[in-house]
């Protein structure tokens, strides 16, 4: 049975709130095994395990606030906009993809692909 | 050369101005030959100019109103969040849906997934 649309509801604000605050390990587990990360859309896409939490692990030192605003789920896959505020010492970078997400049957992510282009970044 | 940020941006920004006040025949020509368009996603997915043009007509009796929300633009591709207020004598019903499409390198759409549930319909 294909995931419920409230496990996949569940996923992405699990998933949002890991990029501000949890580990690459952490968010590297939702990921199913075979998952694929193209982020953003356009770039190489990452197919690895190893790649996913490298690419994860960037995030870890940096500052961040995240919320989820709008999320669509239809199909047993999802797309949702959400906020990735970078605090730093001079400024705060605000930055707001539509991700794009499957899922397999347990609620673990095969895939993510984030739109967002360096014209969506914004300072606070 | 594939199509520019710009130009994706115009092709989105003329869909849901056409969704709201377009003919099927004006919306069916912002698709490529051979384009696919799956709404909501998890649906049939529509693969004939024939089907695409019936979709669209089942729109052209309704009184709608549409405004983009968000358009994220990546690597030639699209997401973007949009509204969609349909009037009827009794209520108005507001949709707002994610799309992703991808485009050939003329700017027309090669394909069309919505995301969006019954539980995103709301009344206003």
């Amino acid at each position: 049975m294909s995931a419920t649309d409230d496990q996949i509801r569940h996923v992405i604000e699990r998933y949002v709130a890991l990029v501000a605050t949890g580990t690459a390990a952490e968010i590297t587990a939702l990921y199913a095994e075979g998952a694929t990360v193209e982020d953003p859309v356009g770039s190489d896409v990452l197919t690895t395990r190893e790649q996913i939490h490298a690419f994860y692990a960037t995030l870890e030192g940096l500052e961040q606030r995240t919320r989820l605003i709008e999320a669509r789920i239809a199909g047993g896959q999802a797309a949702f906009l959400f906020e990735v505020a970078t605090v730093t010492p001079d400024a705060t970078f605000v930055l707001a993809p539509i991700d794009v997400m499957t899922f397999d049957d347990a609620g673990l992510i095969t895939s993510m692909r984030a739109f967002w282009g360096p014209a969506d970044m914004t300072t606070a």
